[in-house]
């Protein structure tokens, strides 16, 4: 007879079989699927939804909790397992099977309807997919409770334990000192103008093999995943042995996709980095979004966007492109990748004003689903909120708030993540600085190594044994402190 | 309250989004999944596949059938549904659950094994599994019943009604006629020996844009369907409007791909004709294998081979591969599209030679299933076999019996279907022609849509509703008769 912990864990890895196989769907849907797929998908997508959502609810599984959790003499972390396991399958059985199967059909469709809107700027074809979304997710919210507002369980699905209430202070203190910076930082530099490489033509298959460059010296496994192009740049990681990236290119700028690849790139590491054997239950998935995100933030922006990283990679990109296309300097190089400017796109944003985005979307999702917004006020509300924060407008809702995909797939609290990990970064590049002395000093000679051991041991490797803000702690030593990102922008910037 | 019919088709529906999933999996297993990623793939496989079984074999499904059977006011149509279904649904619970899981997950390992074996021609990491599939299928074929010899059921799995004792004197009858064909055609025509063109390197980029522009002149909808490589080219149908093709390229070959690009093609007009409103239903459904087989026959074979295919196309050619590659004439290139000559591989044989490779392969399942040939001894019987039937023998094994996936699959009792194609094509093309005129005519035109059509009103939009016999009668007006395919080949070669 097999121990109850035992019995979990078999369970927890045929449900992550099936999960990885929606995965799957997903990532193809956004790169290779052609386009009259899509109603098809739509179905398998619900129909593996639904038994998942069966599965995870069903009694069978719940006993299996109630008795892995009784017996005695299960370690410390099969203990996290049990509770962490436990905690999905309350929150799946909250929900009815009808709605998760409708929440997977609707996904899939509405980010569809969007993708199409976005390319045509046809926001009327987008809006009554938007409305269904949030009447579902509405709805979902009310399934799984909150003690404050609908919001709060929403938040909660990508950041265990997150509420609006915490959040906000941390918004609004991060937007306060951010503005001042920002104008400090666009005075003092000088605008870098266009770059000299702009609109000379970089052939795509030589940057998609620069890319992949960038990813191996890293350290991520391309035997272990792949890097392809889609419309939006996402990792999605089936095992960590299967971990897909993408990025998005143009033919006319080279420099453009190398920063979405080295994000999602420290979103691979990650995901390559959860413990194998561990595959199937809590402690094999990452802790939480903002933690993932601290990942991808750190490959992008403190290694990425630093003079020594170009030192290093601006004589292989001569290599790559040849020198007429790269009749460029590290010094024009440094002002363009480092260049502070308000802009629309927020995942073209500089580090400085980036969290003025998030700030916008937060207080928008926050006043839609306290009932203070309509979707038909989105837009004007974007647009002006945008002016607000930034002092620019959009010129159409493409540039607006049809630009992310993700309210389109019923991603509400989803955002606060991506502030709160520029945060973590932060703090956790400059524990690790302190441990492994000068980060420039490694990046310059491409030793990446010790960076991506020291990250897989102190955050990938524990899985969701820990809850995010005491991994945070035990790899740094102290509780998030968004000082060090003001901090590290200061020091960088001024 | 919803007709027993309705609630049937809606179960139907909601199996083929699964079933769809799982084509996903193994379609991404040979396109673009990386390399370590095959052990989870295994575990989403058989995950998937025993979801499908339960869901197959549920007493739930049993009962909408028996209630769909007694509902007195079905069409014709969706009688036939019924008894298909029934037909699948009987199948299934003959299967035990665990054995239908092993079955995927092994089917997974052992086709990744094999393609790892037959690259190094490590015969000895590949027999193991393949002793472990053929056990299974044993298992497989036990449950599921049989008159006369185990091997009958794994033939009727893919052409059903399909008995050893009638598919041995129809392959014994086609190798008596083809052994003296092939020889009088090797005598009378001089070797064309090497290719103009072999060596000089064609763009695989062009290479794909070319075999892309011959699928969307026969007709195949590239927005609802893809191309791409794989190391042994395959059709993967998820639904009428996402039909996923592969080919190989060979970089000092332009013209290698082209017929399995062809081939594959014909399967995919199959797959793009089916009822799209009929998916999830055996009405939606190809009706054989054999039939499927004919369709990709039809075009690789009578259109591709074709002089008037390629007086319309190699002046295309021409213009995608530039003068200096192609300084072929129309008469080079015919003799090369029709060499005739005893080969080793079997998707590379030509038409003449080809179904003597499908005698080898239907000789020595019968015989393993019969037991009377131990997996140890099955390359020696091979190479035997081979030297007999076409008088050339394997230097190893990668030429030998390692060449083709199927074993690996456990698909047993499927390649005596690509003999039976040949025979459906060649009696199909004649009708068509009696009824639409000179195909020659029409395909040096490049008006595939007549053709086209006709396949798709004669074939491709029944689905399963009659038998694969029967459908072959409504089409052509008679009963198999092997003899079109005989004349075929001696009009054209003699």
């Amino acid at each position: 007879m097999l121990k109850p912990i035992v019995l979990l864990r078999n369970a927890g890895k045929e449900l992550q079989a099936l999960r990885s196989a929606e995965g799957l769907l997903g990532w193809d849907q956004e790169t290779f699927m052609p386009s009259k797929g899509g109603t098809a998908r739509a179905e398998s997508q619900a129909a593996l939804s639904t038994v998942l959502h069966q599965r995870l609810t069903s009694d069978a599984l719940w006993v299996l909790i109630e008795n892995a959790a009784a017996q005695p003499d299960i370690s410390d972390r099969d203990r996290a397992l049990v509770r962490e396991m436990r905690r999905d399958i309350e929150k799946a059985r909250k929900i009815p099977e009808e709605l998760a199967t409708e929440l997977a059909r609707t996904t899939s469709l509405s980010q569809q309807a969007w993708s199409k809107a976005r390319a045509k700027n046809a926001t009327d074809e987008f809006l009554p997919w938007l409305e269904k979304m949030i009447a579902l997710k509405r709805r979902e919210a009310e399934c799984l409770g909150y003690s404050e507002t609908p919001y709060d369980a929403l938040l909660d699905q990508f950041e265990p334990g997150s509420k609006a209430s915490v959040v906000k202070p941390i918004l609004d203190k991060l937007s306060e000192g951010l503005a001042p910076l920002a104008r400090r930082i666009v005075e003092k530099s000088k605008a870098p103008g266009v770059a000299s490489w702009q609109g000379k033509k970089a052939d795509l298959e030589t940057q998609r093999r620069f890319n992949e460059t960038l990813l191996r010296e890293m350290g991520f496994d391309l035997e272990a995943g792949r890097l392809d192009a889609s419309a939006h740049p996402f990792t999605q990681g089936l095992h960590p042995g299967d971990v897909r990236l993408t990025t998005r290119y143009r033919e006319d700028d080279w420099l453009y996709a190398i920063f979405s690849t080295l994000h999602e790139g420290g979103h691979g590491l990650y995901e390559q980095g959860l413990p194998e054997e561990e595959w199937g239950t809590p402690l094999g998935e990452a802790v939480s979004l903002s933690m993932h995100e601290s990942q991808s933030r750190l490959w992008e922006n403190r290694v990425g966007r630093s003079r020594s990283y170009w030192e290093r990679y601006l004589p292989l990109a001569r290599e790559y492109f040849g020198d007429a296309l790269m009749a460029t300097t590290l010094e024009e190089l440094m002002s363009q990748v480092n260049k502070v400017q308000p802009s629309l796109i927020r995942v073209e944003a500089d580090e400085v004003t980036y969290n003025l985005h998030i700030a916008l979307r937060f207080g928008l999702e926050e006043k839609i689903f306290s009932g203070q917004l309509e979707v038909r006020g989105l837009a004007d509300a974007w647009n002006s909120g945008m002016e607000k924060l930034l002092g620019i407008r959009p010129k159409n809702d493409t540039e607006g708030f049809l630009q992310d995909v993700h309210w389109s797939c019923g991603l509400f609290g989803y955002f606060p993540t991506y502030a709160m990990g520029n945060l973590y970064s932060a703090q956790i590049s400059a524990a690790m600085e302190r441990e492994l002395g000068s980060l420039d000093v490694k990046i310059k000679a491409g030793e990446f190594a010790p960076m991506r051991e020291w990250l897989r041991d102190r955050i990938h490797k524990h899985g969701r044994e820990f809850p995010a803000a005491e991994l945070l702690h035990r790899a740094t030593g102290e509780d998030l402190n968004p000082e060090y990102f003001l901090k590290y922008l200061e020091t960088k910037y001024l």
